[in-house]
């Protein structure tokens, strides 16, 4: 599994002496157990109560108190129209949590009112995190929310309540699981949500014919998918077994992931947002080279674009000449005469590298591995001139969105060296885009440091998604075609509009960004996740945030433009969604951000 | 010792192979080595040396790249007035550290020109660091610094370079330590500079009787301050002994702490800033009580205060009553009943507490250690109107920096409880202020989020003073008498003006705040330094800083200007530094900073 260790809990439906649940955890080797906060509650003239020794042991208190979830009564209703219930209830609230916080639980659980109002509770809860603001004490409240209901979209209620939320990131949802589930679609939009933790109801569990018990296949396949965004798992009932929690752990160790990407080298970057990298401004430092070259897929896959173009060149031409330009430290160098051996003939290969500290090793390798038969040039691709001209020029300048590491404007000014009937490999990318729900990785965007102006939703990140709903699948957005035969004219800039259909009701956050790139012929890699490049790690994806979370609804239709805008020192990204309402402008004349020339 | 453990480290000051250099770290135990960046370099026509492959190999380079920090030349003068050698150096330094950033070394180090101009030097290395600002490379830059220079003070040369540096985080300062030292006082300064490391000539080791390395007795002395602040320690030389490095460790175990605390208490909290707690406004949750009820000192004295009070009271009352207002969880009404058995009187104890969760505690022990003798009230003790007036006012409500935590406030209230001729304890407490250099707190308080208009530095930090250099021993400030008998006519807003003497050139950054209290007679508590209570630890100093840093030159005095302001809701200090130069006002009208009331 790519993400950390699940954590199991129980979850005691009814009052319960906190030594026998306490016993239950250590019993059943679970890190936590929910119970009523009336449990943890004593009568302030209540005398020598056992239940008062222990809850408020000091030494018991340390151990227990980071394992307790303290449930509030789901009969307060502090949004009901009649005064006198409303304010006593408010009150019963308030002292409920100010008890918990007191007694230093790990979380406050509340059930999300369905029906009725829940504005006067938002109020409170706000209110209580905001009492705590700066201080030592962290409070965690997870709003209990069950996963069907007979009268209302349980999804449509939560999406209301934690927009009105200010204190987002103490905030996160239990989802409550009966026999009963809703469809695919629906269960797939909770994975764009802060789910903290599942909750099933023991009566779910069925016996197999070996008198174990397990779950319906649809439940597994729906934990095993909220297993992926890191939940944390409960059994709820009067009583429980030891077997429901060993049939969840084995669950779990047979959970695959959801994303393309191998666990190996995604684990622990999961929803964890890096600034794209701009090779072209910054030198690459050497430990950067060294993660890309292990990718096992991407230079075989060159290797093969390279051999299938060195192939059809020999047909014509006698004697090949191959520029690699962004050498690097060599591994397109290694790929190019590997295909050239295995056709058995004899290339010439020039390596062209901007960044002089990438230069011992190439000279190094020349000597060690190469015979010494490589030219090895120390300038910019784009300012280069040499007086030979090649027949294949090899490149590696892709980023997570295709063009966002400059590769068209780069490749624009290599193609001088290009002969008129030269192959450039890739000989074309194009850039796509998603529309997705990510309650968490808006909320993170928002506490990034300085965010001023909403400057950081208005630039790209390279994340790997994780913790998102997809809302409709990628479409292509912008190609780029090498060699650029009008290239002097046909500017590398862009425009366009992609529309999305909305199949449910959901809240959009942003885009990701993907590409495919043709290296040559038919041969592809390919980031975008229904034809991704099994076994490549080399990108992840990015993401275009949008400062305004945007409610949409069924049958909707999402229209988002986007440009591609440049002048003489830099490139830039603007965006806007248009349909079904019009948005703000994201990057106005890449003043947030953009990549530099 | 009270701070993570050292590291230490070997300076070759000559060319050496990464090799034999990585040899050395692992022979002699050490996390790092210092080398010159040519030992590093490789020519970039070279080919198959042997140094190549050592540098570049990727298995190998992962482990020393962080054990290896990169010294470069120090003939590189990129501030020369003549074009040509400016221009030069200007370029090698360049391709000195982007060669270091591409190796990823630990950390670049460069010495500090103390002749000339370095005005080029702090652009080019900012510049540096800008470039690689929000990538994933982090780079750290050392300054190397001479302990003494004949002609020139090397902390004037450091103050005027660190000041006009940017990216201050990125910037620490190393060090160099020879035979000669300066005096005590011009050491100490050291303690409040970002100091990463300091390197030990090899030559400074003298041999004792049984021919082992020691150091000198005043070099013994600041290297224990120096590793007190969290210093990693090398030592330079053409070759080393391991017997230098066992010699260190031994001074590094028989280290104690600067401050007054004992180290079990502080560790893990030096120079971490926190936000007073305001018990008035939010309830203490159970662990804080519980933290602070573990103090050996503070309650026994408490102890021996109501002592001395129920004995002077019981010459003349026959039935003493004392209210322990603020009772919490009950300590100081288990300290008056033990007083009151030590004297074998009769006391009458009502514990009055407002944080309703703190009451099953009381009640619980009411019931099973106090033989329900004690009246227990839930009331905020400045609106409690007992028909019984009590002969004892027992009451823990000060903060750091004495009134802090509105006791004043508080007992004001309360007693309108107490008889005429009652007795307060405590009976006076008066704050302290002492300005400090921090160039490491004020650093920090920069980097917090949302520092709009510059808030984070218009409010008060209780924080465990460490890497910080005290200019001048802390002078009172303003005393609160209690009970305060003119309460109604006199205020608790206070002005006051305080005047140090500068002894050296040094730079302001803000104030220590600390307390002292007369509990009752001549039995006193203090976290002032001069009059620790030993042992206590229930109070770290507050700390108020200053927006922009002050120069302060020896043999000036500085003034500072304090208030404590109040209207119906709150109360909150101003500050302003006035001598040698009219600084700023710090948190006008209370407008960045608050106590509730």
């Amino acid at each position: 599994m790519s993400i950390k260790d699940v954590r199991f809990g129980f979850d005691f439906l009814s009052n319960t002496n906190i030594y026998t649940c306490m016993d239950t955890v250590r019993k059943w080797d679970l890190t936590f157990a929910c119970v009523p906060i009336s449990s943890l509650k004593l009568k302030s003239n209540s005398v020598s109560l056992d239940q008062t020794c222990t809850v408020l042991n000091p030494t018991f208190a340390e151990i227990w108190c980071h394992c307790i979830i303290a449930k509030i009564s789901e009969h307060l209703d502090v949004d009901s129209s009649d005064d006198d219930i409303r304010l006593e209830n408010q009150k019963a609230l308030q002292q409920d949590i100010s008890w918990a916080i007191f007694l230093n639980v790990y979380c406050i659980m509340i059930e999300l009112p369905l029906e009725g109002d829940f504005v006067n509770l938002i109020r409170l809860l706000d209110n209580q995190i905001d009492m705590y603001q700066n201080s030592a004490i962290l409070i965690q409240i997870w709003m209990l929310v069950p996963i069907v209901n007979s009268n209302i979209d349980p999804w449509i209620k939560w999406t209301k309540f934690i927009s009105s939320v200010r204190n987002i990131s103490n905030m996160k949802l239990v989802l409550e699981i009966g026999s009963k589930l809703p469809s695919n679609e629906e269960l797939d939009r909770w994975l764009g949500e802060p789910v903290a933790a599942i909750i099933i109801k023991s009566s779910v569990f069925l016996m197999n014919k070996k008198g174990y018990p397990v779950l319906p296949k649809l439940h597994q396949e729906f934990i095993k998918k909220m297993f992926n965004i890191g939940c944390q798992i409960m059994v709820s009932g009067e009583s429980g077994v030891k077997q429901h929690f060993n049939y969840l752990c084995y669950l779990y160790n047979n959970t695959t992931s959801l994303t393309p990407y191998s666990s190996e080298f995604v684990s622990g970057f999961e929803d964890h947002l890096q600034t794209p990298l701009q090779p072209l401004k910054n030198d690459l430092p050497s430990y950067v080279y060294e993660t890309f070259e292990q990718d096992p897929i991407k230079y075989y896959k060159y290797e093969k674009a390279i051999f299938e173009a060195l192939n059809d060149k020999s047909k014509h031409v006698e004697f090949i000449v191959v520029y690699v330009v962004g050498a690097g430290r060599g591994p397109l160098v290694d790929a190019t005469l590997k295909a050239a051996k295995d056709l058995n003939i004899v290339v010439k290969v020039f390596a062209v590298e901007k960044n002089e500290n990438a230069l011992p090793t190439l000279y190094l390798k020349n000597n060690e591995r190469w015979q010494n038969d490589v030219t090895i040039i120390n300038c910019d691709m784009r300012f280069w001139n040499p007086k030979q001209k090649c027949d294949i020029l090899v490149s590696e300048l892709l980023g997570s969105f295709g063009d966002n590491e400059l590769s068209p404007e780069c490749l624009d000014g290599a193609q001088n060296c290009l002969k008129k009937d030269g192959i450039s490999i890739p000989s074309s990318y194009t850039s796509f885009l998603s529309p997705v729900q990510s309650r968490k990785l808006h909320g993170e965007i928002s506490s990034i440091k300085k965010n001023i102006t909403n400057c950081n939703f208005q630039k790209p990140y390279i994340v790997q998604l994780n913790n998102v709903y997809t809302i409709a699948q990628a479409k292509p957005l912008f190609t780029f075609t090498h060699p650029n035969l009008n290239s002097k004219d046909s500017s590398n800039d862009r425009d366009g509009v992609l529309i999305f259909n909305v199949s449910q009701d959901c809240v959009l956050h942003g885009f990701a960004g993907y590409f495919e790139t043709i290296l040559y012929k038919n041969i592809h890699l390919s980031i975008v996740p229904e034809t991704f490049s099994e076994g490549m790690f080399s990108w992840f994806p990015a993401f275009f945030p949008i400062i305004e979370p945007m409610v949409l609804h069924k049958d909707e239709e999402l229209q988002i433009n986007f440009w591609r805008c440049s002048d003489k020192r830099k490139v830039w990204y603007e965006w806007c969604v248009t349909k079904p309402y019009q948005g703000v402008m994201h990057n106005t004349n890449g003043e947030m951000y953009f990549m530099s020339l």
